[in-house]
């Protein structure tokens, strides 16, 4: 079954929070902190205990891997572990890499990400060189049952600076790069009707998420900005097609949800799971709510 | 002194040669491969003798990450190991990473890149989501004194998707992320009156070459697309401003100048160097001749 089917079953089961392991060193509670070895060891511990509470209450994890490159080989062992902890736990992985180069460079890409030491399920993309750095990613996701999303209109102020310009034929450069994944999306479809390659557009814009929703019903849709970065759950639903049709990511509104407990001094890897599971669970049912209204 | 000046200088005593790294598993001659403990030692060994070959012959070091990435955790390794050994060699390194995210992470990414087991001279960025995620990297190189360049316009035949776009305003795509960059650099001159980033110009479209050096002078160029991608040394000289005001970007024709020879099954190490050697004063000499006519 292809990535993109397993991501939509784990939608129907789970609910549409992708867990964010954008895990920095200052996130972990100090005792697991002072009991490992190294910043990276203390992170993978961290995710160890996240991933063991989220499985149930998110459809997938997003690893943005700048956390563990900050880190330096150490981090990038982290990543590693991190990714395979996940896939080993009957989860779905998102390599958050935002990756985009000329076509023989892609090829080596898709090789990295796809398997190995840094294989994920689903890879993040940058479209601004073109679809000839896209295209190499197809083919082997489609060889190997994997699968990405490329970064259309994203959830940051800065959006506004190339995103958003407007062209000469009336579209928004954004739209250029929706109408090229959502043709390349009907070349190869999944079971449930999605392209195996999905757009990333985030909920702090929601004047237009009912008009994206609609114009890219052929793709699934990796949501961020929900949290931290302003968007809410009644904006996230928007961007959901018959309930189905996207995740939302959140990242610190979970891991830190430990920080706003009280005796968060005392918090443990343990207690600091619970409280990502508690908070990945109420923005699950917001989510859900939001959708039957 | 900034990355940038010291890029300048160093093509001032050198040649414009950027000697890309993009050192495949296969590139590698075999017996050197046969006495390697693994793919990544290979390459690594292979990349030692060719810095040691061309580091008074080449300006700088590029060196694409995807061809380690694609050798997993070692080969992470490797590219760390490279990075110091061309630093270590008193010659610059520009990591081609491409990178390009939302501010946090950018700022995470910029450490990771700019400091400890990562650390490079120049890095690449893409500037698709906007100028909040180049900003935190201009800050960070501002105090590290490094570089970066921000891929503008490519050399691959997909930068007509949308780089090449036709804007509302009259300007195409590339031209925006240009005026921006020309912009920001505005903001903090290097002595040799650049700013401390500079753009991605690729020599393949050689019609547009006088109009972007003249409309970006105060940006230091680095030019992919020279050699296996077809730009010829009068097309990389159209992109150079009174002979210096960029790196052009060289990696197969000359690390693999060694496949061409006769007998190249016998060849070593030491004997793939020389040729890459050759290879790049050759190119430099072709380039400068170019320059003077």
């Amino acid at each position: 079954m292809s990535a993109i089917d397993l991501l939509y079953e784990a939608v129907e089961k789970k609910g549409h929070v992708c867990a964010g392991l954008d895990t920095a060193y200052d996130y972990v509670p100090a005792p697991a902190r002072r009991s490992a070895l190294n910043d990276a060891e203390a992170v993978l511990s961290f995710n160890k205990a996240l991933i063991d509470a989220l499985k149930d209450a998110a459809a997938c994890f997003k690893v943005q891997i700048a956390y563990y490159e900050e880190m330096g080989l150490q981090g990038l062992r982290a990543y590693s572990e991190t990714l395979k902890y996940i896939r080993n736990s009957g989860c779905l992985a998102i390599a958050d890499i935002k990756r985009g180069d000329i076509a023989d460079t892609a090829q080596r890409y898709a090789k990295a990400h796809y398997s190995g030491d840094l294989e994920a399920d689903f890879v993040t993309l940058n479209p601004y060189m073109g679809m000839d750095s896209i295209e190499p990613w197809f083919k082997e996701a489609n060889a190997r049952k994997k699968g990405a999303f490329i970064i259309m209109r994203t959830s940051n102020p800065g959006m506004k600076d190339f995103e958003y310009l407007s062209l000469s034929n009336g579209n928004r450069l954004y739209h250029e790069v929706g109408d090229k994944i959502s043709a390349l999306a009907d070349q190869q479809k999944s079971r449930n009707g999605y392209g195996l390659f999905g757009i990333v557009v985030g909920c702090t814009q929601r004047d237009e998420a009912e008009q994206i929703r609609k114009k890219y019903n052929n793709l699934f849709f990796l949501v961020p900005g929900y949290g931290a970065q302003g968007g809410k759950a009644a904006d996230a639903a928007l961007l959901l097609k018959n309930g189905n049709g996207g995740v939302i990511n959140a990242s610190r509104s979970i891991i830190t949800a430990w920080q706003n407990e009280e005796n968060s001094e005392n918090a443990d890897n343990a207690f600091a799971a619970s409280c990502a599971y508690r908070a990945a669970v109420k923005m699950r049912d917001e989510i859900l709510s939001e959708i039957k209204k």
